[in-house]
């Protein structure tokens, strides 16, 4: 068993060190709420709504925003899934990394991007199965759009993931909110596994997000779920009240 | 656009002609509906919770059953989906036809067998691209837990697929209802194609189902949905009003 939280955050346009402030005071609320890992939105250091400016804002993956999250880790003992606009091959990525302080930070580029907005600014990855560990529990990672195609959940999963911690910046309207609603949630049953999904919210200089970020359980139940605003969810990812959901829908082993 | 009804119906127990008689005076009810095409559910014609005597009702797929199916979609211009116990290949499959009376019956055998009743009783087929033309559109088929799989409905979906008809027999329960309510309709959504999902009701021999029949949009709403009992519904199957939700999630051509 692992507690976790997701912070559905206000992201300041461009403004890294606001947004970098806002992350380490939910590292303190983590520790308050017990858990050991903090997931946090996509591209949420740098924002997402920026747009060319978000070029600027771009580092390497061993840069000072990667080395002061992890700081942040090292020193609370959360450890902390974030996005930022990373530059890397000389090109500019979607990328979240996890960080424990400790180990190697493990860096996810996103694949599928979305949108005239997202395809303009950043280079997609080739589809990767990231998966690391937490206590125990193996992890996988995607972001946002990633998390709509069931194919890249399956993947994951039938490599022994068992939680997806997912950043997104999923905007406001009918679509969000189905997707958080509904589709997050059939994403763990389909699979037996957790799926953590933390979304933006409010407004930044581009875009309005739909919030409702959700913690799903294998069942397709929500563990937490979160409203329009600002919220930090907390929820135990434990698989011991899963088991008759786990029985009865094999989906994994009979595929 | 076509107009289409589904029956969500209680089977009589291995009563083949108290089963086709229903689906026959369905006909008459999609005719009065204006609807053009029935879908009725998993082995509806043979029941499906009757054990080993199954077997003892088994037809080939040009046997009788298919026969009366054929006549009553000829007499009535409704064309028919309808399951049945199939003998072929020196074996016994879970099968479904679509029959317009006029051209060659459509046949697709259940690959993905649940739970240890069915294994029993089954031989399960290869997964297959079953596409059928109905006035103009292009329908795929596929049978219960094969639309729990999110891969079998993108491969419809990928070979053009606009409607996918899915006779089940899904039992009552916590899972039941998820599939019904939050799967089916995001099955739909991540292909932005219609699915039509005719369940059994009640109890028979040996099950009790779940009903909650749906006929689900690309948007991922409900055109129709029926409660615990036998009911039959009809909805427009027309892209028309989903222009704006197959313009904001282009899954199969991002994918």
């Amino acid at each position: 068993m692992i507690r976790i939280s997701a912070l559905q955050m206000q992201t300041a346009a461009a403004d890294i060190e606001a947004n970098l402030s806002r992350i380490e005071r939910a590292a303190g609320q983590a520790v308050e709420a017990g858990a050991t890992l903090l997931i946090t939105p996509e591209l949420g250091v740098t924002s997402y709504g920026a747009g060319a400016t978000l070029h600027d804002l771009a580092e390497p993956a061993d840069g000072p925003i990667v080395s002061r999250l992890s700081e942040i880790a090292r020193r609370t003992g959360v450890a902390i899934v974030a996005g930022f606009v990373e530059k890397a091959d000389g090109t500019i990525y979607n990328s979240a990394v996890h960080t424990d302080g400790d180990d190697t930070p493990v860096l996810y580029r996103k694949a599928y991007l979305y949108g005239d907005y997202e395809r303009e600014l950043f280079t997609p990855a080739p589809p990767a199965t990231c998966l690391f560990h937490h206590r125990g529990m193996t992890l996988g990672m995607l972001i946002c759009y990633d998390v709509e195609f069931p194919e890249n959940v399956r993947r994951l999963a039938m490599a022994g993931a068992e939680l997806i911690v997912v950043p997104t910046a999923t905007p406001a309207g009918a679509s969000g909110t189905f997707i958080a609603e509904k589709m997050i949630p059939v994403r763990a049953f389909e699979n037996q596994i957790f799926v953590a999904y933390a979304n933006n919210c409010g407004t930044d200089r581009d875009f309005e997000y739909a919030g409702q970020s959700i913690i799903a359980a294998p069942d397709g139940s929500a563990l937490a779920s979160a409203a329009l605003a600002e919220e930090f969810l907390t929820a135990d990812i434990d698989f011991g009240p899963y088991a008759i959901s786990r029985r009865e829908n094999t989906y994994l082993r009979d595929l």
